[in-house]
């Protein structure tokens, strides 16, 4: 049972100030909130129709489910066929420190507006293995719905942190590539394998902004053959890793 | 000034089953719009608010815009903020004849259902110079504005057949490679550059078809580092399409 209040705060928090403002976010599905449980993310609350089946794996992270009817969900759900289990998570963040940027391959984004972009990818992060996603100020929420949606359970398991790419790249360890994907530039197929490396993807339609693109040590395209004038930017970025991660011929 | 019949036939455009009937389409947006008639597609009405600027260039293809107002458009369009041109084109598929599959690379998306995906592997088709895209009847519908949105004026420039997969895999000319993206298979980085194949992408989540995967020559797969299940359908389009692109080394 929803009092009145309850039912508000949860609605209020599809909104990114109100995200703000309290430290938490929601999120919905039967197979996200399972996957984030499992991954021991900080969830705070639960809230569930008597049809949901992860009771007990709230219970072994502490959490008690609070006892909801479908009316109930359908008025706090913001999908047209409510799922059966709500999570209200706590919205953790850090700035990665510059030294850490020395080891492994970081993805920063440089103003991708759309959710579903950055939570796909999230997921070509988490594909290849890459030790952490940085999100300039510009870039879509982490905590929207779908963002979380279009990462298909990444958004637990990868690092993110939202900082000014200027700044971060600013100071980063002497040495590191710097690589910005871009329409024109070294053709990425002649990169080496990688595995440490800052790679910047811009957003869709405006490429690289400018401060950023100074700070590039090298530009990289991929290879057009037809006539699309760019392509989309989780697309150039798995291009971008699998290129990197490949085994010298 | 629109009717209210007019109004009402744009509005039930938005519905598939309408689309089928009429055997037409509407597609909203100054640069859609645009490209659209660059392109010379079959465009057949256009409705715009007085700031319109593509006067000239629908008119040099023998269209001549019906003037509405903003609180007419506002009526007809899906979007929030409406833009000043909505379009009605025709419909036109074909079936690709098994002959001319031996000729170039052919996509073939086997149930992809997210209209936002197949626009994004339009997208991908074009920038590789795909010579067709073949989908599915369970596929998003093409003439879905998101479809149409998502290609970024890739959907005026590709060929596009709507086609039952199994039947057309049955009848490709002997020795075509058709390759199956899957989670298992050969290393997609052992594919030697092909100029003709077809590329087989399964539906997120689900995979490829049983009737499908039974036609494939090869399953290819793209190495996985590290957590995610599995990639979005057009990365994965796209990083098979790279591989095949490539010169050899």
């Amino acid at each position: 049972m929803l009092t009145k209040s309850q039912l508000q705060r949860l609605r209020t928090l599809r909104e990114k100030k109100h995200r703000e403002a309290l430290g938490l976010f929601v999120v919905e599905g039967d197979k996200v909130v399972g996957e984030l449980l499992a991954d021991g993310f900080p969830l705070v609350e639960i809230y569930a129709t008597p049809g949901w089946s992860g009771g007990p794996a709230a219970g072994a992270r502490g959490l008690r489910p609070v006892s909801v009817t479908a009316a109930e969900m359908a008025r706090v759900s913001h999908y047209p066929t409510p799922s059966p289990v709500l999570a209200v998570g706590r919205i953790v963040r850090a700035r990665p420190a510059p030294a850490k940027l020395a080891r492994g391959l970081t993805l920063a984004l440089d103003g991708v507006q759309d959710p579903g972009n950055v939570g796909t990818l999230l997921r070509v992060a988490d594909w290849f293995a890459l030790a952490r996603v940085v999100l300039s100020p510009g870039c879509a929420d982490l905590f929207h719905q779908r963002t979380i949606d279009a990462s298909m359970g990444s958004f637990a398991r990868v690092a993110v942190h939202t900082t000014a790419l200027p700044e971060l790249l600013e100071s980063v360890p002497a040495g590191l590539p710097v690589l910005g994907c871009d329409l024109t530039g070294d053709d990425v197929h002649t990169l080496p394998p990688l595995g440490d490396a800052i790679i910047v993807i811009g957003a869709e339609g405006r490429g690289l902004s400018s401060d950023v693109a100074a700070r590039l040590t090298r530009r990289v395209t991929i290879p057009r053959y037809g006539s699309a004038e760019s392509l989309n930017a989780a697309v150039a970025a798995a291009i971008v890793c699998d290129q990197l991660r490949r085994s010298p011929a």
